[in-house]
């Protein structure tokens, strides 16, 4: 009688949830500290002292009849020019506020892209592992999820494997880089590459590919990569960002879809996204969070933080034998299971109190997603839990069997 | 081949704000105090300073990482349980934290519920004159409107014809009171009409009928009528929430879905709920204010503020002529317009620089909504205006072409 879609979906809720309360449950068992939890992805540094300062400011010297009004559902006029500005600084973008759409953070951003531009049916490429929530917010936009497998050594799109799958039915390719779950970064090579097939098969089946980049962890870059912002390379190209890891402020839900300059008939897609945002009950995204944000652009929280931690797990893991994929951006670290079902794999690490996200939850199987945005001090007291849990694999090949496996048990 | 519907409802925008665009236009040419601009409904009386207090102290006061940090999809524990406790002290209601969904404002909570219930081509029962988003939100969620008139004397629902008008197919009633657009107040009696006859149609139908009460305005009441909350009087009963207008706090998007103690399936609805918010990239409602929602609980702007205005307003209206629905609630005036038209009728009353949004808007024709969260001075300076506007009428009907009635223009 009511939706059971609906139902399913608020039932099953996210594996990585389930592991992080389980990791809650696990922590009142045995204390807080004997836990290793790398399981969410939620930012373990502070939003930097000029968020906190300048919030107070705005709330202190704000009219709050003004402050706390209804903002233009497409967002703040002076928010959207001056993340414009800032980004054309940045990148050497052309871009305008005009075509800047504030969300409360990505999630809805991509779920209004969405619902603005698939028709039922619609397929939209994905590059295996991917964010599990976009299958979630396609589908309920009755869009079809087309996901692509990477090449399982470096975790980056399979180009030819792209070439193959544009059919006459692909809406939308997303790419997300940094990447979640595996920290790496497609560089401006790759973003060219993948540029040059849409526009080859825009042409071959005279309809719009956008491409649309899904890019919360623009700024969480350990190297001296130049991030290659895709406005720039791509015509039909859409921005979905949210201030969530950059700021640390994931719970106050702020983030922006940005049109590129380019864009094939910007005022309509424009227009489909103020409706979707309408019609799905939107209204805009929180009002003090979006005056805030001018104070804060190219402002990050402690990134260094999450480099020392990468470093410091990274460097383990591969000593140990690991092998991981190497993360240039973001905060988490994707490593090869010790054996082939990554669900098994990640039930044994639990033996040793590691909480690692299977990577069959990201379409993909063999890895588990290690969250590093945690204290220095938990990764550090989890190493010897590591080492265990390569012993056991060491100790269950070479008994074959597994049965002397147990001896390592914590 | 992007979603034309989108494109529409996103072009087409809301009646209202395209009016109160109008205004802002209007007040350029002629100057900000020559506008009279009764067209939205933006609360014009600040928060209350506890709020501002508090704001301030809990982001000096907590660990910025857990501030900021996302919640619970449903919410933070103690402010859901915060809130029914609250709501049991005030009500003598029986109800439970772990019911209580929080959103980001009442359109998402609304949404959030249409997702959840609603079947394709579900039938919404809805009292017009009704807030025009109703048929936005519902129709995004694939079920069907049924608007039925109320009684044009009091502006309440016609109960006959809702005997009449519940099929096999209807899923749900939806009421708002106190009133937007009328300012009416569903007393006692009238939800245990309801109720009875809901009851009675779920047992002929055996199926549930949910009741969703949208009641934003449920602290906006200007006398001591004693407020029928739902979920004592009926079992299937829903509550929308948004601290939007007691707080004046619209731009911050704050406010939750309650189910009631003894709905049906209550588990199944819960998880509904959790599914369609989930499927709709709605994360959660904004940490900041979901922690500042325990101090405020049975807080509200200075709302005698809008009783001032609304004398002030009603008793001339009433001493020129008009006929006006006696607002109770809310911030919102339902005047009855001198001619049949109501889209001529407001345009009429532009030429006299009074922006009063037709009832169309709200599904029936003949009157006008004026939105009196303004200044006073507003109101005090609009009065010649709503005088000019009789006159003209005045004058039109005995002259029966109305040629000489632009003498009365401005």
């Amino acid at each position: 009688m009511i939706n059971e879609k609906m139902k399913k979906v608020g039932k099953e809720g996210s594996a990585i949830v389930e592991l992080s309360d389980y990791g809650k449950k696990r922590k009142k068992e045995i204390g807080e500290n004997n836990v290793f939890d790398f399981s969410i992805g939620n930012p373990s540094v502070p939003c930097p002292d000029s968020v906190t300062k300048n919030l107070i400011d705005i709330i202190k010297n704000t009219d709050p009849v003004k402050l706390h009004s209804y903002t233009s559902m497409n967002g703040v006029y002076e928010t959207r020019h001056a993340i414009a500005e800032y980004l054309n600084k940045t990148y050497g973008s052309s871009l305008s506020g005009e075509y800047i759409y504030m969300t409360p953070g990505a999630s809805s951003g991509l779920t209004i892209c969405f619902h603005a531009l698939l028709n039922k049916d619609d397929e939209v490429i994905v590059f295996a592992p991917f964010f599990p929530e976009y299958k979630v917010f396609i589908e309920k936009a009755y869009g079809k999820v087309v996901a692509l497998n990477c090449d399982k050594n470096t975790c980056l799109p399979d180009l030819k494997l792209l070439k193959k799958s544009i059919t006459k039915r692909t809406k939308m390719v997303i790419i997300n880089s940094p990447n979640n779950p595996t920290g790496v970064i497609y560089k401006e090579d790759l973003i060219k590459q993948i540029s040059s097939i849409l526009n080859q098969k825009q042409k071959e089946y005279d309809q719009d590919i956008y491409l649309l980049s899904d890019e919360p962890y623009r700024e969480l870059i350990y190297s001296d990569v130049k991030y290659p912002f895709i406005t720039n390379y791509y015509s039909n190209s859409i921005v979905v960002y949210s201030f969530s890891k950059s700021l640390s402020l994931p719970g106050e839900r702020i983030g922006y879809i940005l049109l590129g300059d380019k864009l094939h008939k910007k005022e309509d897609v424009y227009n489909a996204i103020k409706g979707a945002g309408r019609s799905l009950g939107y209204e805009s995204a929180p009002a003090l969070f979006q005056y805030l944000i001018p104070s804060c652009l190219g402002v990050t929280s402690n990134i260094s933080i999450y480099k020392e931690n990468r470093d410091i797990l990274y460097n383990y893991l591969i000593e140990l034998g690991y092998q991981v994929i190497y993360p240039e951006g973001a905060f988490y670290s994707f490593m090869k299971c010790l054996e082939e079902d990554s669900i098994k794999f990640s039930n044994v690490a639990k033996k040793f109190e590691l909480l690692l996200v299977p990577s069959n939850t990201f379409g993909i199987n063999g890895f588990v997603r290690i969250s590093y945005c945690v204290s220095k001090e938990m990764i550090i007291k989890s190493l010897p839990s590591f080492k265990k849990l390569k012993q056991y694999y060491a100790i269950k090949k070479r008994s074959n069997y597994g049965f002397k496996a147990n001896k390592i048990k914590n």
